[in-house]
C-alpha cells in the first residue's frame, strides 16, 4: 500500500451501534463488490456506518462530499502544470479505483450529471474508469467498491438520480435508531449519564413528530451529541438544548416555543 | 495496431445470448460501415451486445459514457501543455476514427448539441472528423464504425436527438429477453440454479408490469444478476431481493409493499 | 496553394444530379462572389451540392458543422501556447478567407450569435475578416466565397437568423428530388436495381406525406441510400428497411406500423 | 502614424450619396469630438457613411461588429502569454483611443453591458480609457472619436441601450434613400441601366410596405445591389430577383407569392 | 506618492458649481472617512462632484465604471503570468486602499454581488481588504475613502443593492440644478451666451416634465453641454438640438414632435 | 505561530458590550469546538462579537465575506503557476484549519452550495478538510473552530442553508441591544454625549418599528455610530442624521418624511 492511499486507512475502530442485519448484509455486498447506495435522513449515521465497515473490512476509505459545482474532473483527475510540463493528478475516485479503496460519494444527488455518469463504467461488469483526458482506462483494483449516499426526502423534480444510475446499486435503508439504542449512542459519545441521554432522545422524538408540520427535518442523533457535549462541560441543560437543538433548526417563533416547551418538560 | 488502441481490444468473449437476428443484422451494417443506433431501456444488454460484436468482429471498442457536461473537446481532443509547448491529445472519437475502432457513445442524448453535431461528418459519405482546433482533417480508418445508444423512454421536449442526427443512423431495437432466455442469462452470470433464476425473472416481470403505474422503470436484467450474486454467496433470498431489487428503485411505501409481496410469493 | 489549404481540395467529382438551374445560378453567384444561403430539409443534398460546385469551380472547400457551443474563436482562430510563447492558429473561416477557399457553414442557425456576427464583414463590400485578438485585418482572397445552409423547418422563436444576417446572402431552395431523379440517385449510389430503388423511393414518399401528421421529418435520400446499401449486401429488404428507414425516425408504435405496412406494400 | 494604425486608413473614396445635411452635421460633431450614434434599419448605408466620413476627414477607421458574446476584453485588450512572460495587446478600442482613429461599434446593442459601460469614460469630459487589467489610464488621442450604430427596430425589453449610455451620444437618423437617389446608387454600384435599377427599387418599395404585415424587414439597398450584380453578369432578372431579393427574406409561401408577383410586375 | 498612484492625481480644478451644502458635508464625511453613496439621475454631475472634491482634498481619485460582468478580481487584483512565474497585480480598489486614494465605484448596482460584498470589510471599523487569492490582508491607508454612485430610478426587483450594503454608507442626494445655476454651467462649459444657454435649459426642463409620460429619462446637463458645443461651432440651433438633445433619447414619433416643438418655441 | 497566521491575531481588545450570557455560552461551545452559527439582522454586532471572542480566547481570526460568486477553491485553495511549475496556495479555510484559527464565514447563505458543502467534513467527528485538487487530507488543528453568520430575514425559497448544513452547527441569536446598552455603545464608539447618543437610539427605534411597513431593514447600531461620528466633528445633527441615517436606507418620499420628522422630534 503506497503513501497516497495509506492516509485513508482508518486506524481506530469508529464507534457504530448496529440496529439490524446491516453489517452482515454489507459484508455480503462487499464480497461480490456490489456498488451500494445508503439511503436515509441527515445525521442518522450513514457516514459513520461506512467508516465502521471500512475499518472492519480493513480497507482504505475515500469520502467525497458531493455538490452541484463539482465536475467530473474533481472526481477523476486533471492535468496540472509542472516545471517540466503537465502532470496528471488522479482525483479521489481514480485513486480509489487504482489502489483498491472504498469510495464513498456523500449526497451524490447534489452533483451534476457528469459526476454521476462518470461512475457508470465502474458499476457494471467492466469495472473500469476511463480517464478520457489522459487516454487511460483504469481496470478497478479487486478491493475497490463504490458506495453512495442518498436522502430520499431531498428528491425533487429537478434533482433526482436517473433510473439508469439507481439500477446500478444495491441499497440499504437507514433511519434514526430506537430510543434505547439512541440513548446508548448519546451516552457513549458524550459521557453524560443514561438518564440525561434518554431525556435528550425524548426531546428529539418530539421534534421528529413535527417533521412536515412546521419543521423540514427533525433533530438528528448528531445534534443530540452536540447538546450532550455541552451539558458534559457544565452548561445548563436548558441553554445547551437551546444552542444545540432548537436555535439551529428553526426561526419560527411558534416552533421555537413548542421545542422549548419540550425541553422544559424533560429537564 | 499501436499501444493506444491495443488496450481497447476485447480479449475474452463477452457472454451474450442473442434473442433474434440482431447479430447477423449488425454484421451487415458493419460490412457497409453504417452508423448504428441501439435503442432500448436501461440495463437490457445494449452495452454487452456491442462488446460482444466488437469481440466477434475482432475490432477494438472505445466506449464513452455521454453526459450533459461533456464538450466536443472531450470527444475530439485538445492541446495539452508540455515541456516543449503544447501537444495535441486525441480524444476517444479521434482515436477510434484514426486507428479503426468501433466507437460506442452510450446515452448520447445526454450530451450537449456540440457533441452530437461533431459526429455528423463521420456519418455521411465523407467519413471525416475535422479537428478544427488542430487544423487537421482525419479521414476515418476503413475499420471505423460509430455506434450510439438511445433510450426512447427518456425522450423529453427539452432533450432529444435532432432529426438531422437520427437520420444519419440505422437502428436496432432492444428489450428485456423472454422468460427462458433471461433465466438462462441469470443462471450463467451468477451460478444460482435455474429454479432460483426463474423465480428472480418472475419477480422482475411483475415489476415491469408496474412501469408507468408507480414505477419509472422496471427491474433490469442487471439487477437480477446482482440479486443472484448475493444469493450465491449465501444471503437469504428475501434479503438479497430487498437489497438488490426493491430498495434501489423505489422509496414509495406502497410500491415497496407490492414488490416485497412479489418476492414472498416466489421465495 | 500551400499545404494547409491543399487538403481541402476535392480530387474526385462528387456525384450530384441537378434538378433545375441550380448549378448555373450558383456559378453566377460565385462569379460575383455573392455570399450564398442553401435552404432545405435534412438530407436532401445541400452538402453534396456544395461539394460538387467546389469541385466544378476547382476551389478548396472548408466545411464547418455549426453547433450552439461553437464560439467565434472556433471559426476565426486563437492563440496557442508554444515552446517559444504563443502562436496564432487560423480557424477554418480565416484559412478560407486568407487562402481563397469556399467556406461552408452547415446549419449556421445552430451557432451562437457571435459566430453569425463575425461573418458580417466578409459579406459586404469590404470583404474583410478582423482577427481582433491578433490585431490583424484579413482582406479576403479573390477566390473566397461564403456559403451557409439553413433548414427553414427548424426556425423557432428562440433560434433564427437575424434579418441583418439573412439580408447579406443570396438564397437557393432545395428539396427532395422527384421520383425519377431520386431513383436514379439511389441506383447510382448503392448499386441496387432501378426497380428496388424505385420501391425505396415510393416508401420514402409515403413517409414524407406523414410529415406533420405524426412524423417530424420524412425519410431522406440519404436514408434510402443506407437501405439500398444493406440490400446490396444481401440483407432481406424488409429487415433493411426496418433498420435503415423505420426504426431510426420514430418510436411511436402506430407510426411504425404505418411505415412497416408501406414497406410490405412495395416489397 | 505607426504600422498598427496604418492598416485602418481608407485609401480610396468609398462611394456615398448624401441625402440631406448629414455630412456637414457629422463634420461639426467631429470638430467637437462628440460621440455619435447612427440610427436606422439594416442595410441602409450607416456603415458606408462612416467609411466615407473617415475617408473625408482622413482619419483611420476601426470597425467592430458587436455581438452578445463579446467581452470588454475584446474591446479593451488582454494579456497574451509570450516567450518572456505576458505581453499586453491593445484591443480595437484601445488602439483607436491611443492612436487617434474613429472607432465604429456596429450594432452595439447586441453587446453585453460590460462592453457598453467600458466606453463611458471615453464619452464624457475625461476622454479616458482605463485599462484596469494593465493598471494604465489611456488619455484619448485628440483625433479619436467614438461612433456607434443602433437599429431602433430591434429594441426589446430585454435588450436596449441604457439611458445613461444613450445620453452620452449625439444622434443622426438614417433610412432608405428616396426612389431617385436609390436608383442612382444601384446604377453606380452594379453597372445596370437606370431603367433596370429603377425597377429593382420599385420592387424594394413594395416589399418595404409589407414590413410588419408578414415581413420582419423590407428589402435593403444592399440586396438591390446584389440583384443588380447578378443581372449585370447576364442572369435572367426573374432568377436574379428570386435569388437575391425574395428567397433570403421569407419562407412563407404567401409572402413569396406576393414578392414574386411584384418582380413579375416590373420585369 | 509612487508612480502608480500619481497618474490618478487631478492636476487642474474640475469645474463644479455647488448647489447647497454638499461640499461642506462631503468634507465632514471625509474627515471621519465615512464611506459615501452619491444618489441621483444620469448626467446630473455626480462624477464631476467627486472629481472636484478629490481635487479640493488633494487626494488621488480612482474611478471604476461598474458593470454586470465585472468580477471581484477586476477590483481586487489577480495573478499575472510573468517570465519568472506569477506576479500579483493590484486591482483599482487595492491600489486605492494601499496607497490612499479616493475610490469611486460608478453605478455600483450594475456589478455582481461579489463586487459589492468585497467592499464590506473596507466599510466597517476594520477598514481592511483581504486579498484572499494572495493571502494578504491590506490595512487601508489613512487617506483611503470609498465612494459609490447609485441611480434610484434604476432600482428593480432583480437588481438593487442589498440592505446590508446600503447601511454601510452615508448618502448625499443629487439632482439637476435650478435654472440659473444650470444656465451658468452651460455657459461656462460651452462658451455660448447666457441667453442661448438659458433657452437650452428651458428645453431640458420641458423634457424633464415628460419623464414617466413617454420618456424614460429627461435631458441631462451633459446633453445641454453637447448642444451648446455644436452651436458654438456654428451649427444651426435647430439642428444642434435635434442631434444632441432629441434624437438620442427617443425614437417615438410623438415624443420627437413634442421635443422638436419645444426647440422651435425657444429658438 | 508562523507568519501567515500571525497577521490574523487581534492585538487590541475589540469593544463589545455583552447583552446576556452569550460570552459564556460561546466559551463553552469553543471548549468542545462545536461549529457555531450566529443569527441576527444586519449591523447588530455579530462580526464584532466574534472578533471580541477571538481576542478573549487569544486565537487568530480569519474572516471571509461570502458571496454568490465565491467558489469552493476560494475557501480551500488552488494551484498557482510559479517559475518552477505550480505551487499550492491554501485558501482562508485551509489556513485556519491547518494553523488553528477561528474561521468566520460571514453571510454564508450568499455562497454557492459547493462552498457550504465543503465545510461539512470540518463540522462532524472527523474534523478534516479534504484538499481534493491537491490529494491532501488536512486534519484540523486542535484550536480550529468554524463560525458562520446567518440573517434569518434574508431567507428565501431560492437561497437558504440546507437542513443538512444547519444541523451541523450550534446557534446563538443576536439582535439590536436595548436602549441603555445601545446608548452606551454609541457614546463609547463616537465620543458624543450620552444625551445625544440616547436621542440617536430613539430615532433608530422609531425606524425599526417601520420595518415591514415601508422599510426593508431598520437603522442599525453601525449607522448610529456613523451619525454620532459626524456630530462629533461638528456637523449639525439634522444634517448628520440625514446623511448617515435617512438617505442611505430609503428613496421613498413618504418614508423620508417620516424619518426626517423623527429626527426633528429628538433634535
Amino acid at each position: 500500500m503506497n503513501d497516497i492511499i495509506k492516509q485513508y486507512v482508518i486506524e481506530k475502530e469508529p464507534y457504530y451501534r448496529p440496529v439490524a442485519d446491516e453489517v452482515e448484509l454489507y459484508e455480503a455486498t462487499y464480497a461480490v463488490r456490489m456498488p451500494m447506495m445508503l439511503k436515509g435522513p441527515t445525521g442518522c449515521g450513514k457516514t459513520r456506518f461506512v467508516e465502521h465497515m471500512a475499518w472492519k473490512l480493513n480497507k482504505p476509505l475515500i469520502t467525497v462530499a458531493c455538490n452541484e459545482d463539482m465536475t467530473a474532473s474533481d472526481l477523476v483527475g486533471r492535468f496540472l502544470l509542472d516545471a517540466s510540463g503537465t502532470r496528471w493528478q488522479d482525483g479521489p475516485l481514480a485513486i480509489a479505483a487504482r489502489h483498491g479503496a472504498i469510495c464513498y460519494l456523500d449526497e451524490v444527488v447534489e452533483a451534476r450529471q457528469d459526476t454521476t455518469v462518470v461512475i457508470h463504467p465502474l458499476t457494471d461488469a467492466r469495472r473500469v474508469l476511463p480517464l478520457e483526458k489522459k487516454g487511460e482506462l483504469i481496470q478497478a483494483h479487486p478491493d475497490f467498491q463504490l458506495v453512495i449516499s442518498y436522502n430520499p426526502g431531498y428528491q425533487s423534480l429537478m434533482k433526482d438520480l436517473k433510473q439508469s444510475t439507481k439500477q446500478r446499486f444495491g441499497a440499504l435503508d437507514f433511519n434514526y435508531p430506537n430510543h434505547e439504542i439512541e440513548t446508548e449512542i448519546v451516552t457513549h459519545e458524550t459521557g453524560v449519564s443514561g438518564e440525561v441521554a434518554s431525556k435528550l432522545v425524548s426531546i428529539a422524538e418530539r421534534a421528529r413528530n413535527l417533521k412536515g408540520h412546521g419543521l423540514d427535518e427533525g433533530i438528528s442523533t448528531r445534534m443530540l451529541i452536540y447538546a450532550g457535549s455541552l451539558i458534559a462541560t457544565g452548561v445548563n441543560p436548558h441553554a445547551a438544548c437551546r444552542v444545540a437543538l432548537v436555535r439551529p433548526i428553526t426561526d419560527d417563533p411558534d416552533m421555537r416555543d413548542a421545542l422549548d416547551a419540550a425541553v422544559t418538560t424533560f429537564f
